[in-house]
């Protein structure tokens, strides 16, 4: 490979020059950050790259916040659960949380902010019934039906940014660091403050080429329990965004008051696994235009002072979602997001209206995984494989890294491998940047969040593993390197405008009731009809897990009939189950080497006739399906977590409901550890080997030919049409 | 042992006299039997004996049925599902019915009797919309909305019994048995000529003493396919008692007419799975005071006749449930029926209002487990064993066999066997019948059923095995045999009446939203804090599976605060889980020698709280766990199939949970594969080794007093106290 520059960032420190000056070079990195903990000297700063420098607005400025500390960040809480057992009951509500995080807000009228809930019977309980004593954070609740259990939903101020709360607490910094107060810009002196701060900022840090925001306004719900540990996190949690003034905005213009229960929602807080509801939809909506109105002024004052904005994909990102409808208004240069697997790196790299996109890579120069005797280059590896393939479909425009370079300047085996990633990672882009590679079809991810949440549907917090998650997340990964082209859509979209006609096949993925299986909306006949009828007319469909889901007209999937499944919840054990036998071959699984693994699989899927294909049964139950529906077809699988196997599976599943069989094999490895990416308008295809093991492969390229290739451990091989 | 003779039945067949004269010396037999297939001889007849003859009411008489086919037995049946992919479609709605079983009612007519349904929509399509062609049995039905599903809901003619089908089918008897056509009593003819067949029949039948009903009217619902085979099985479903007359009738008492859709639901029929509806529920009473009125009128004539009236516990006994509130009033002398393990036992042992109770032991006569190179003592031992410790707590009254003893008789060890379980099996009657055994507490199974479905709760066909199911009927198995006293209470019974007094432990246990879990009774506050208050104020609550569970106010499991668990359905995914270390030792599970058997388990159960103490945890989820609730305490349990262990794990909840620990070594065998049964006021208690192997254990006596034993396989030893 040819050696070459540019598209790198680089974590630097201070007295670390020299090195930094080695690291540019041999990694052809031509821009350098700050991080968390880090600080770039002058001469670091008088290198040729460009700099850099991270950007609070909404925390981090406590001169400002401690004198307007009603100012702060809000959110509605919900108390615990508290029986009663007398008539009279007293809620401690704030027990359960950290009170250097949160403290009550006083200040605007409780008996007007507030809800006393009587969970039971599902009643608020009239203002009359109750009382507050603010020196005890205490709610006091008369004329208590006893047995039944009340939560307060209370309005609080957040008074410790969380993340650096999490940085602090784990980092132990104790009372050396001050404690970052995040204010909110919807609040009159913190609106002006953030505008001037800047302007002012922006002429001290002539150094800056790209202020990062850090973020914007809202940090994403993460709040802390009462020893100090996190006690709920929702990535995409507009939480912290309330504020009786955003109440009030919003009263004003929607002519409806949001109840604090909109919120706090039974204590689900509207997680995205909730079909959310049209309150919370209207409040995003409200919320987002809000932060991007406010952002665009910074992003202007940004760009008036020659310096690019970018913004961290994290954090205080609330209303900025990159996929949400206001996003291109702001006008930033870039984003920056952490890469954790190929949906991560799609997640950055799909990004609509910004210039440029950057992927972190992991590993982060920290000292848990750069310690001696730990060898940081096989996180790295992982990393950049399961990246890689999903760079190309669609590439960030640059990647970086993070953390204290001075560690990872001790790993020179690790600083051998970046630079090797860095190069093949800009021989790629310089391949492939804005080619469109070849796509067998294309893929609809249905949810009821569709877009807005594109390649980050069924996450919880960022990129971390979730028991309940993996085996769908599995799909997003498997999907974000592979040879189709993929939307995400919501029930809405198709109600409001039917089906894209490009749409080869939807995915509905998800346990029953939430937002991405869809709950009741499988109850609404007119959309369940449209569905039914695309398949019918010869769309192709896969559902995973509790697919089309909700008890009605005596089906459990309202789609069983295409499925040629469902899923038993003992109201029908009478009826005789007779279809076991799995087919001895299927389309689906001719590529497969290793056992089946469904995640945590999905119990009682039985076969509701015997024209469906059982493809996988184990323990009395259907894993793995399909059906022929009309001139379209169905399949279901139970399970799918990320693995080379299941993305086959789930690519073969793909093309199998499509009718596309025979396309198949058109740009293909049968050896499920390799994948084959085609750019027919530059007529090249790359072999990629996915694995860090040489393996052996078929290949077929576009016109039907085959040969077999061996491959290095994570090979990519470029070949000419 | 002391040879006994008596409580025991024997079956016979022709030719068979000497065989049969030994048996009934060597098993101690006084009653002889025919079974299915078998008839006695006069030799045999005139045997010092009692002599039972089965009697079957509503078919088996042809010359009659034949020329009365407009009063066979009815059923309302659902057709398939039709997909509308135009505006018209046709519904062949008897394709997956069995034509020799099942045929469409057009004597009433269909516009009045049936009903055509959306089922995507949930709406009753008009009348005038839909037509029925009698030749082709089809319904037309027109303006229907394309991709809806419809169904056809029809009364049909049932022309076979589906018992008499079985044998028929299983046996291939072919044309020389003809069909046994059911007739129903509710019709003019049929009702009259029931009570003019058995008058004579009394009289031409002088030897028999019992007359063994098998049984009355109305089959359990039991439809074949249109392959012959089992389609839907219910054995408590009152599907065949259905019938236009039915339906006038009870619209004439109760002032409302039941839709086919109260019948048809869904097609789940009405399932014991379902929450059973206000209609169905009405439907039950109306004709089991029906039933029971024209059952008495049966009985009284056999007892003028000079016989007994025995029931067959089975087939045609819908409207006659032993624990149904008007089965006293038919004066029946005695029941008869299956034992397939110590719930089934109790089933039979446990019924009010007879003065006898027999129970079938196993394995039936017949040539699946008399073949040669076969050892039938071995399920012979198995379920003597089983039912053994059920007799300990209330005993049948008399055991008997069924089937061919000609086959048995091929078997000397069985044939030995058999005599040591009737010596055996009369020793313990003769002890401790009509004795109160040492009850350590009483424990009530709370369901939709109650007292109803005793000892068959969880039953899809009669005592078989069924994935869904083992892992609660494990409970009742357990508790057959156990030192507590048993009773089944609805939840109608508590909102009527309370919890009665002398309960100290209720279980709920069953998968959510089915009649044994409850469904929406938990969203009634009222009945919800009645419980409540009841555990807080000392009692014992076990939840097994998704106990309380619905999802309302934030909580899936309604008594997730007493339980200290609740069941993750994705909606707090976002919320930390922190409690997942398992207590080191726990009252609960100190006997235990295997690994847990939780059988279907239960996915996504975790602690609420710290105080909840978790007793057994795998793969990130509570199998197990206890927590206090005010002065009373609850126990989870992910599954409960029957095993020893599990047994005595149940048995230890029950004790726990009720605050009776120091109770539990009263009568107590430390080795869980032994019990004791006690019976203190004949002074007497009883050790028994419920397994075919040797067992040491430590017995404590009632007053404290422990002391090592060795038990042969089997062995039961009879102490003093």
């Amino acid at each position: 490979m040819a050696k070459t520059k540019g598209r790198v960032t680089l974590p630097s420190e201070s007295n670390f020059l020299k090195e930094t000056k080695e690291l540019l070079s041999r990694w052809g990195a031509d821009a350098i950050r700050d991080s968390d903990g880090t600080k770039l000297s002058d001469d670091i700063k008088k290198l040729e790259a460009k700099i850099y420098t991270t950007y609070f607005v909404a925390r981090h400025h406590n001169d400002f916040a401690e004198k307007h500390m009603d100012e702060c960040q809000q959110a509605y809480l919900m108390s615990q659960y508290v029986l009663a057992t007398s008539d009279t009951i007293e809620i401690s509500f704030l027990d359960t949380y950290f009170d250097q995080q949160v403290k009550a807000d006083y200040i605007h009228d409780p008996k007007e902010w507030w809800e006393v809930i009587d969970r039971t019977a599902n009643e608020v309980i009239p203002v009359e019934n109750w009382e507050y004593d603010k020196d005890r954070d205490v709610v006091i609740v008369k004329g208590c039906t006893p047995f039944h259990e009340y939560t307060v939903s209370f309005l609080a101020y957040l008074i410790w940014d969380p993340t650096q709360m999490y940085n602090h607490i784990t980092n132990n910094w104790g009372d050396k660091v001050p404690h970052d107060i995040p204010f909110d810009v919807r609040k009159e002196n913190a609106n002006k403050y953030v505008v001037e701060y800047l302007k002012q900022w922006l002429k001290d840090n002539p150094d800056t080429d790209v202020v990062r925001f850090t973020t914007f306004f809202y940090h994403f719900t993460l709040i802390f329990n009462n020893l100090g540990k996190e006690k709920f996190v929702d990535w995409c949690g507009y939480g912290a965004s309330v504020s009786t003034e955003a109440i009030l905005a919003f009263e004003k213009e929607y002519g409806y008051r949001l109840r604090p229960e909109v919120f706090v929602q039974n204590g689900y807080y509207n997680s995205s696994f909730c079909v959310p509801t049209k309150e919370y939809l209207d409040y995003m909506d409200f919320t987002q235009r809000f932060v991007a109105k406010m952002a665009k002024e910074l992003v202007d004052l940004t760009h008036e002072a020659g310096k690019e904005a970018m913004m961290f994909l994290g954090d205080n990102w609330i209303g900025t979602e990159p996929y949400g409808k206001y996003f291109p208004e702001i006008g930033l240069d870039a984003v920056v997001g952490s890469v954790g697997g190929g949906a991560t790196l799609r997640l950055i790299a799909d990004i609509p209206g910004v210039k440029y996109r950057e992927g972190r890579f992991l590993p982060y120069f920290f000292p848990d995984v750069f310690r001696e005797g730990n060898d940081p280059t096989i996180e790295a590896t992982e990393n950049w494989l399961g990246a890689r393939r999903a760079i190309m479909r669609k590439p960030v425009d640059r990647i970086g890294y993070g953390g204290y370079p001075s560690l990872a300047y001790k790993f020179p085996k690790f600083v051998d491998y970046i630079e090797k990633v860095c190069d093949e990672f800009r021989e790629i882009y310089d391949t492939i940047n804005g080619v469109t590679p070849y796509c067998g079809l294309k893929v609809a991810i249905l949810n009821s969040w569709g877009k807005l949440r594109s390649w980050h549907a069924y996450m919880v917090a960022h990129a971390l593993y979730c028991k309940q998650i993996y085996s769908y997340n599995g799909i997003l990964d498997a999907l974000s390197g592979a040879s189709v082209d993929v939307t995400f859509i919501s029930f809405d979209d198709i109600k409001q405008n039917g089906i894209p006609k490009d749409i080869d096949v939807i995915i509905n993925a998800g346990d029953a009731h939430t937002a991405f299986s869809g709950g009741d909306i499988w109850k609404d006949p007119e959309f369940v009809s449209t569905i039914r009828e695309w398949i019918y007319n010869g769309g192709g469909f896969v559902g995973v897990g509790e697919p089309t889901a909700v008890e009605h007209g005596g089906r459990f999937f309202q789609l069983a009939d295409a499925f040629g499944v469902d899923k038993e919840l003992d109201f029908t054990l009478h009826t005789d189950k007779y279809f076991h036998t799995p087919v001895e071959k299927h389309f689906i699984t001719e590529d497969i080497v290793e056992d089946y693994d469904f995640g945590e699989g999905m119990k009682n899927i039985y076969a509701i006739k015997s024209s469906t294909q059982i493809i996988a049964y184990s323990n009395g139950e259907v894993n793995m399906a399909s059906n022929d529906y009309g001139k379209g077809r169905c399949v279901y699988i139970a399970g799918l977590p990320y693995s080379e196997q299941n993305t086959r599976i789930l690519m073969r599943a793909l093309y199998y409901s499509a009718h596309k069989e025979d396309e198949f094999k058109k740009w293909y490895a049968d050896n499920l550890y390799c994948e084959v990416h085609a750019y027919p308008s530059i007529k090249k295809y790359a072999i990629l080997n996915n694995t860090d093991k040489e393996q052996v492969t078929n290949v077929y390229d576009g016109e039907g030919n085959k040969v077999e290739v061996t491959f290095e451990p994570g090979e990519i091989r470029w070949m000419e049409m």
